[in-house]
Order: C-alpha cells, then sequence, then structure tokens
C-alpha cells in the first residue's frame, strides 16, 4: 500500500523587482509552492513540476482531512508513483500570474496600492522560469535533477534548458511543442474575445463592479475542452447521445430546441464552462493563453529551433500522444530533432493513446511506465 | 469568352402550412430562389442547388449593374462552367428559417402578427427538403436532373434521395456526412452559447429591443472560420506572422498585450467575425446549426446507415477533400459504403486538396474537373 501524501502550500515573498520580457517590473509578489519528499544532503534530488494553463502548484498529495484534494499529477507525482517522492524532492510551484496563490491580477499592485486587473503585466513562459529560478535560490537548490511539465508545463520545462542549461540534470517534456500553430493561437484568441467582449469584463477591472465575465469564460473553458479531447474519444464517451435538459434522463428522441441540451455533449460542455467560471480569473486566463501564443524559442533565431536548442546541456525525455490534435506528436519531434542536431542525449516515446491531449494528465501504463524507468534511471545514475 | 450570367432573384408564395418535423405549422411563408439557364421541353435538365450554413439562393451570376455580386459557387455554375447552364437549368432556394429572404425569424408570423424571432419552428434537413420539394411543384418540376449540394447542402441532396426517391436521376453530395459527430456538435454549441449568452441576445427577441447580439456572432463566427481551415493552410496563410493593431503594418516584435492583436490569424478572424455580424441573422445561425446537429437518416434505422440509405434509387457522385477536419473523407466513404451495400451507381472522388473543409467552394481543378465530367456525362445519357 502506498503511503498517504499530505500537502501543504507555502509562501514565499520576493521584494526585489522581477522585470518581464514586456519591459514591466512586478516587485513585491509572492509564490504559492508545495514540495513532496525530503532535500538530500547533497541537494540534488530536487525536482521542478511545471504547470499548465488550468493547474497549480498543488501537483500531488492531499490536503489534511480534505479527501478528494488530490493534486493534478497526484498519478504521476508521490511515494512509489512514477517520480518517486521516496527518492526525489518535488517542487510544484505556481505561476506568477495565476489565479491559484502566486500573485496574479486580482492582487494589489504595491506600486498604486490598487488590485492589478487588467494592468497586471503580460507575463511569458521566459518569466515564470525566471521567477522559479528565483524560488529554487531562495530553496537553496543550485541544480535540479530534473525539470518537468505538459503542455505549457512542458513549454517551462523546455525553456527552462536554454534561460538555466546548467541547472538541471534531466528536462521531461509531455505532449508539448516548441511553439503555438495558427490553429493554436485562433482558439486561444475566440476564447480571449469571449471574455473580453463580455460586458462583465469591464475592461479587465470588474472586480471593482462586483461582477465576473462568467459568460465569456465559460465559452473560452467549452473551446478548450473540445481541443483537449480527441475526436475519437469524443465520440466514444458521447457519440450523439441525447440528453434532456430538465431531469438528465437519457432521451430516445429529439426536442427540436435551440436553446436546451439536447445531446450529452452538450450537457458535458455547459457544465465544464459552468464549473470553470466559478473559479478560474478572466485576467489570468488572458495572460496565460497570450504566454502560449508567445512562446517561440526559435523566434530570436530567425525560426530555427536547432539553433535555439544549441543552449541546452541537459539529457531530454519527451513524450508525446498519438491523438493529440493540440499539441500533436509533430510537434515534439520538432524539437526531438533539433535536440539530436545539437547531440543531445533525448529519449523519446510517443504513446498511442486514445484521449488527445488530456493523455498527458491520465493513467496511461505505458506512458506512467516509461516516465517510471526514466526517473528510476535518474535515481540510480552516479552523479559526477 | 465566357457570357456573363445575369442573376435575378425570384420569390415564391406558399399558403398552405407546411407542417415540420418538430410538430409545428409553417403557413404563408414564401421561398426566394433563382434560376439560371433554361427548362428544357421535357422538363428533364433541371439541377437543384441546396444551400449551406452561410450562403443563399443566389449560387451563380452577379446582379444586373452590380460587380463583385458573384454567387457563392459562380466558380462552378455558369455557361460553360462545370455545371454547364448552357446545358442545365440550374435552382438556387433560400432556406425556410434563413435570413436572406426565404421566410425567416425575421419576418412576421401571420398566425400572431408578430416577428417569430426565437418562435420560429425549428426547421431540419427533412422540412428544407419538404419545402424545396414544394418549389419543384410549383415550378412543374416532376424530376431533376440532379440534385446537388455541399456541406450542409450535401445533406439535403443525400436527405432528397431518401424522401423523394424517384424525383432526381443524380444526386451530388460534396465534402459532407451522414450526421455530425460529437466534435461537430460541440462546436455548434459552443457558437449557440456565445449567441445565446449575448445580453443582447434578449431570449431571440433582440428585433423589437433594436439590438443585435453581435458580440456572440462574432465568437459564432470565428469558432466557424477556424473549422472551415486545414491546420495546414492557415499554418502557410498565417504561420505566427505579427500584424500591427493600429496600423495594420507586418511587425517583427511582440507588443505585450493580452487584448490587442499581436498575430495575423487574429486580425484575420476578427475581421472576419465583425463582417458576418453586420449581415447574419442570431436566430438563424441557431437554427442553422440545429439543422446540422439533427441531420441523422440511420436514426430512424438504429444506426444502420445503410439500412437507411436503402430507399435511394438515383445515381451518385460523393466527393471529399483530404484535409476536411470537420466532414472528413471517412465521413463520406460511409455514405459510399451505405450507397454500395444496396448496390447504387456510386462515383467517389477523394481530392488532395490543401484547404480543409473550404475547398469545396474553391478553385482546385481536380475537383471542378471530376464535377465537370460527371455532368457532361450527366447530359450525354439518354433518357428513358
Amino acid at each position: 500500500m502506498l503511503s498517504m501524501l499530505i500537502a501543504q502550500p507555502q509562501t514565499m515573498y520576493f521584494e526585489a523587482p522581477l522585470t518581464t520580457q514586456s519591459g514591466a517590473s512586478i516587485r513585491g509578489y509572492s509564490l504559492t509552492y508545495e514540495t513532496y519528499g525530503r532535500l538530500n544532503a547533497d541537494r540534488s534530488n530536487a525536482v521542478l513540476i511545471c504547470h499548465a494553463l488550468n493547474a497549480s502548484h498543488h501537483v500531488a498529495g492531499v490536503y489534511a482531512g480534505q479527501p478528494g484534494t488530490e493534486g493534478w499529477w497526484d498519478n504521476m507525482i508521490g511515494p512509489g508513483k512514477p517520480v518517486d517522492t521516496d527518492k526525489f524532492y518535488v517542487i510544484g510551484v505556481n505561476n506568477l500570474g495565476s489565479c491559484f496563490g502566486s500573485t496574479g491580477p486580482m492582487h494589489v499592485n504595491p506600486d498604486t496600492g490598487k488590485v492589478y486587473g487588467a494592468d497586471f503585466p503580460v507575463v511569458t513562459v521566459e518569466d515564470w522560469v525566471n521567477a522559479q529560478a528565483r524560488l529554487l535560490d531562495k530553496l537553496g537548490i543550485g541544480q535540479l535533477a530534473a525539470v518537468m511539465g505538459g503542455s505549457l508545463g512542458g513549454m517551462q520545462a523546455l525553456s527552462w534548458t536554454l534561460q538555466y542549461p546548467e541547472r538541471m540534470r534531466y528536462a521531461v517534456v509531455i505532449a508539448s511543442a516548441p511553439n503555438l500553430n495558427a490553429e493554436n493561437i485562433a482558439f486561444n484568441e475566440v476564447a480571449r474575445r469571449a471574455i473580453v467582449t463580455d460586458p462583465d469584463f469591464h475592461g479587465g477591472h470588474f472586480y471593482e463592479h462586483g461582477v465576473i465575465p462568467k459568460r465569456g469564460l465559460r465559452i473560452a473553458r467549452m473551446i478548450g475542452h473540445i481541443t483537449y479531447l480527441s475526436d475519437d474519444v469524443m465520440n466514444e464517451k458521447f457519440g450523439r447521445e441525447l440528453r434532456g435538459a430538465v431531469d438528465g434522463a437519457v432521451r430516445s428522441g429529439y426536442q427540436y430546441s435551440t436553446q436546451d441540451i439536447e445531446f450529452q455533449i452538450e450537457s458535458y460542455l455547459r457544465y465544464q464552462g459552468d464549473k470553470f467560471s466559478d473559479y478560474f480569473d478572466a485576467n489570468t486566463y488572458l495572460l496565460i493563453t497570450r504566454a502560449l501564443d508567445y512562446f517561440d524559442p526559435a523566434r530570436q533565431h530567425g525560426g530555427d529551433l536547432t539553433a535555439a536548442l544549441a543552449t541546452a546541456r541537459c539529457k531530454f525525455l519527451l513524450v508525446s500522444f498519438s491523438t493529440d490534435w493540440r499539441f500533436s506528436p509533430e510537434r515534439s519531434r520538432e524539437i526531438v530533432k533539433g535536440l539530436l542536431d545539437n547531440r543531445r542525449d533525448v529519449s523519446y516515446a510517443e504513446i498511442d493513446a486514445p484521449h488527445g491531449h488530456d493523455a498527458f494528465l491520465l493513467d496511461d501504463p505505458r506512458y506512467l511506465g516509461v516516465v517510471r524507468s526514466y526517473f528510476n534511471n535518474m535515481a540510480r545514475e552516479p552523479r559526477t
């Protein structure tokens, strides 16, 4: 039996200003984080987990006395799990601009005494990595065993290897991409427009009006969910099955309505949208989707990804999923090729999974097995 | 040189009520239509064109003295074109519930004396076909040479062959599907929610408030456009190219803004959304996307498409496009298989085209060539 991991969020305060890529300066900010396992004597077993759009520092374990509060990657990280907290000291950190604890749009700008709202500086993947590096400094961790993330988290892991190439021995980049393509940006843009044009958005200063642009957030989340799932898994889970709008009962005949729920897939999307609009911040959504749009390490090298990746020094594991059409295997292969061009040590697993982009969060045994093996080897490797 | 085709919209009034699948009754309605070419002496050369979501009866030609008013399938239909109006008498008809001329939500319900608005009955592909059949009755056309359509228009063409199997000799079904899958319905649902939750929608009775739910229409159209284009063509046309929000100039550096236009693809989508919201009716959008959702001829046969298609008698041409992910070639092949199971005469062309779903409207020479050959053979065939 696995022992129960109890998570405990912590906060680190940073007085010194962080200069963002956009040229702004954020000072007096906090990062919320959690750690699992124990840092070993030579401080060499730390693993940093970077989160994606909708997640947070709460990566693994549960909060004491609160069942059902498992972290978003609890199937991956914990005692005896693929990233084994009996061997590794794992750090989850919430990014700047988020709405789950670290300083973000809902907090007060110390320079003005007012809530940031839409004035929170536009932050990039590179800015997040810089902020995370400062956290590691304060935790006394010079070099990570590994930096790891999926999706947008994978972009941060990749960026770590370019911004701080000597600060990790391994990088694990899952279901990610070297940049967004036009279609990815397009979906983000529609979601942002839905939020920004919601009359309750008030130019991003809705807090002071006591309202929330829930209509926009719902639409944004519905669009997101479509892109997280594969066509096949949607057909398998929902197909064209009908659902009653009133009693939730499965029906066999059409109601002929344009506004009521007719199909199960509609019910699912509305539910996801409603739930999301209850807890996610609209300004955070704009910031995080923009960070996705902007990430493009090849850009400073005239689009040459191989040149961009020349800085990396660590060993890499990349994983992609066959039915992921948001960040397709092809995009991971671009990174693999760029690293191989630079003669880096790269492992790559393309997992045949039906679940689309969401697969990186799910319990696919082959996927979890690949990560487990990689970390097992890492734990056994003599450190020089 | 091709002769210039001058189009002239006409209106046919129907006093007798049309009973819809939903059980409603629409009476005193009009259909707007156009015809091109001449009906021959034995009334055997008529081709009915069914339109998709955003189109109308104005299929071919231009309006007199109005350059730039080409019909939506003007590359396909006209003198000397693949569907040659020197040989065929082509009819374009606007569907019930549309906002381009035929009776729809913006018109007055003769039973109440009030504008229909959201109370316009939910219409289905089958209802449209029934209404189109009545138009043919009035035009004195017993049997069509062919019924033809792309996308949702292809669904109508297919439904014609099942509802009125003796009334056509050929059916041409392009970039279509035997029903929507869960992902298709999901995109429609997000678009509808964007419209319905726009505060200016007023439950579908926005006309009387003197407003238009433009925010919702813009979002709906942006989502639509993403699904009409292939990933590849989006990357080729827009990629990650930047665009200035103010002067429209192409830039090389990021502006770091969550609300301004940064990328060309954003500019394109916003433009398409704005344009659409200026001319398309919100209630019509709901009705037409619902007609798409509901179409499913196999449904009455326990999901057995072969059984559903057993009624069809005519010969078929189906065309699909390799990069169409809205209605993929696989979906056309399902129809082909169902027809072959019934020993129907089926031609099928899978065109290797980069443009995604939009390809059915574009000038691909192989595609236009296939249609041209098919109609040439049709024109030569002795009629029995």
